[in-house]
Parts: structure tokens; sequence; C-alpha cells
């Protein structure tokens, strides 16, 4: 596996292999690799030829207020973990090789970022649409793996792709779980144990609203009431939203006729969890 | 001279060129092309293997009261001057196959954006940092040209690839102007004979600002005011902006110690004309 930290040396050696013919699958992180990740790695690897893979904490996605200064960070684990998995190449750029100056340009993706995450996190997806844009056009994929755990910023950089004509495929790949059912995150090594135990409330309520929609309930409002009286039991958990939207427009639906995203967000002290699943009728 | 209709034609056929190994330079246009435009292709085929032209009048960069329906076009006139001028490949797509659904994503260049033709055209800019980002996606050129009387647009698209690492030059061409000093434009052929005539003081006022600045006055309001006396002596001419600005942020600057753009935008009628030259000291 190589490993490079500028810009013109993953161009260049990327480059090179393209020219040889080979595809390119590409895997964007913010390090402080999990399964999740590993499995992204996985797919690629099934469907590219070369598989590129960057870490890089982008502050440009943090709000003031956020966990940029302790999101948590380990390199030499990571390339360690990303070599294992079969990763080709590994682009950890330094801050200031991202955004060596003031930047003025920006990513918009309208509609689709006010609501869910977006409402507590104001510019969030202004700078996820900005980096992923940026490694797009270092990197060049023909293809580009995202967890479906995020699932609004694989809906977001979908309609991105689309709207700006990238030429590279967006491929989301399924929520990768801890045995006991919570999503993987890099953040969930912020939870104290009392927290990771009642953090399984999230999966267990996405448990009942899925068995709820099995036997036949369309109703939004019902199912959403059914997953936050499920949350609210633990003590220490504090509802950021839980909402069943429209799977393209990110919309509220009343009555879940199309394929919906029922989609959660809750903090536990300074830690705050999202998790999902899609309900399809 | 081949022509596509369709992003994926033209994809395609310029997937193929590349893998051959050819360079690709592309010269973005709204059509009804005039010498400024052909002189983009001449320095593109000097340049580049391959010269691809866009014609595409993007309803995205007009507000609501400016020109978009009555832009000039004529595809047929187009294409034969393009084929004359060496162009390999026109790239003409209907509204419909740039813009198949409502776009939710916006390229915003922000700070440069704001003044000059910015104040009276907002929007105007996001429209063209959208495009010419879709444009460069499609084509995927090594370098793409664009005409210096354009002074801002130049700016900001170069301020939009550095930032968002766009893997493409961009490279500014010279003014082109009739033999009588008027600035080449597609809009020009809205002109009446007599505001034609007093449009003139456009590139009047930028001969003497020139040869001022040449004779040692550093002083923009002195030289802005020199401009704007030339102008005013036109009865139809309306000004809105004559402007003395730091060439990269594009911010007034009051005594010119560094390269400077004197840019200004004046109105004959319904008809908006802008010209500019760089003044270094």
């Amino acid at each position: 596996m190589k490993i490079f930290h500028t810009i013109r040396e993953v161009r260049d050696h990327i480059g090179e292999q393209k020219r040889e013919g080979r595809t390119v699958g590409f895997v964007p992180t913010m390090g402080f690799l999990h399964k999740g990740h590993l499995s992204l790695v996985a797919r690629a690897k099934q469907e590219c030829d070369l598989v590129v893979m960057s870490i890089f904490v982008n502050p440009l996605q943090f709000g003031p207020n956020e966990d940029y200064e302790r999101y948590p960070r380990d390199l030499d684990r990571d390339a360690r973990l990303a070599r294992e998995a079969g990763v080709d190449v590994l682009f950890a750029p330094p801050v200031e090789e991202m955004y060596p100056r003031p930047s003025y340009t920006y990513v918009e993706v309208e509609g689709l970022t006010q609501s869910l995450c977006g409402e507590s996190r104001p510019g969030h997806f202004r700078g996820v649409a900005t980096v992923v844009t940026k490694l797009f056009h270092i990197v060049q994929p023909q293809k580009a793996y995202f967890g479906q755990k995020d699932a609004q910023q694989v809906r977001v950089i979908e309609q991105m792709v689309e709207d700006l004509n990238m030429p590279v495929e967006i491929v989301a790949c399924p929520i990768v779980r801890e045995p006991d059912g919570l999503a993987l995150s890099s953040r969930n090594v912020y939870l104290s144990p009392e927290e990771r135990k009642q953090a399984l409330s999230l999966y267990a309520s996405i448990r009942e609203v899925e068995k709820a929609f099995a036997e036949g309930e369309r109703n939004a409002a019902r199912l959403i009431q059914m997953s936050v009286d499920r949350i609210k039991a633990e003590p220490l958990a504090e509802i950021d939203y839980v909402r069943i939207v429209n799977r393209r427009t990110l919309t509220d639906v009343e009555t879940i006729h199309e394929p919906a995203l029922f989609a959660l967000a809750v903090r536990f002290g300074k830690t705050r969890l999202i998790d999902n699943t899609l309900l399809q009728p």
C-alpha cells in the first residue's frame, strides 16, 4: 500500500494507474477506521482494480461547537487496518494541503440539506459536499463508496453528482453493526459504558418500527411515537430528531406509500449518534 | 467536426480520444460566435490535440429581467464558423439535457461575486460557476479557454478551479476588439446605430485612463472620474459601474501599487456592455 500526503503525488500515481487501464474505486473517510469503513473497501475491491482511501478530518463540515478538535485520530492504526483490508493507495493530506488558503468556493445542495441533521448542524452538508467535490477532483475515481449509516450524506452526494454531472458512480453500502446492534461509528469511542448501553435503544427502536411496519402500520406519526417512547425510556438519551421522510426529497411523509427513510439522531452527553433504516412498502 | 447534442455521446467520443492519448482543450460559449470566441479556439488549437467547443445559453446565469429569451442564437452559422476555425467537437445540448430535473446543487464562489457585475446581476456568477462545473465534468478537458473581456468571470472560475482542485488549467485570452475599439460581444447586435457609436466611449475612456496611468497617475478616484466624465458625455450611456479593483480580490483600491483591474459596465437602452483593462504599475 502506498501512502501519500500531497495532492500532486496521489494524482500522479493514480494518473499512471489509470493510463494503464485500471479502474479506480474511492473510499473517502475521516479515519479512525472501523468495520463499516472496511466493508466499503471490500466492496470497492470486488468492483475496481485500484482502491484509494482518503483519511481527512475535514474542518469545513464541523460546526464551531462540534467535535473537530477531539475527533479521534490514529493514522498508524488506520494505515495498518487499511493495508490489511487491501487498500492500494492511502491519501492522508494535512489540513494545509486541502485548504492552503482561505477558500471562496462552496458546493451547496439546497433543499436536501435543511432537514434532519442539517437542522442541528448548519453548514455541515455544505462542508461535506465541498470536500467530497475536492476529493473527487483529486482522485478522479470511477466509483465512490459511502456508508448508508449517513443516509442523508449519501442522498446529498448522489444529488450533487447527478446535478453537477460528475463522472463518478456513487455506491451506498449497508450499515455495519456491533453484534448487539449498535451502528458502527468512529464517535462510539466517546460513549461511557452506561451511555453505550443506553445507545442500544436506537437500534431497538428501529427494529420495533420495522416490525410494526411489516405488520402493516403505515402511519408515520404512530411509528415515530413508538420509537420516541422506546428511546425516552433511557434517562441519558436526548432526542435530536426521529423522522420518516421521502427517500429522495427527505421531506416528511404522513403515510408510507413509497420507500421511506426512518432516521433518527440522539445525543448521549456530548455524543451525537445517528441511525436509520429504509421502510419499503 | 462532430456535433453532439447529448452528454452521453460527447463523453463517449472525448473518452475515446483521451484514451488514445490526445489532450483536450475546451472553449465554453453561449454561441452567436464572434472573433473573440474564435481567438480562444485558435489558442486551444495551438496547445491541445482535440478542441471541444460548447454552445449553451445557460438559463441559470440570467436574472428574471435579463435577456435570456432574446439572447441571439444561430446554431447553423455557429457550426460553420466553428468548423472553419478548426473546432473538432461541437457540443450543443438542449436545456433539458443540461437541466433534466430541477437542480438542487449550486457552486458558489463567495466574495468575488458580490462586487462589479455581481451587484447588478445577483445569482449570475452562481449560474456561471455551476454550469462551468457541469461542463468541465462532461468534457473533462486539460485546459479551458475564457476571454478576458469577462474579467470577473475569469477570476471567479480561476478561484473555483483552485478551491475545488479541479484538474483543469484556465487560460485567459486577450480582449478582441472591432477596428474602432468596441470589445466584441454577442450582445453588440442589440445596439442601434446611434448606441453603437456612443458605445465607443467605453474603450475611448479606457485608453484615456491607460494614458494617464502610463504618465504616473496612481489615484483610483481620479482615474475613475476621468472615465466617468468621458462616458457621461454620451447622452444614451447609463453607467452601471466604473471601478478599479485589486486583480485577485476584486475589492476597490484607492492607490494603485499592484496590478489592478479597471473595469466598467454601461447600459445603452436595454443593452449592457462591459469592458476592462489591466493597469500594471
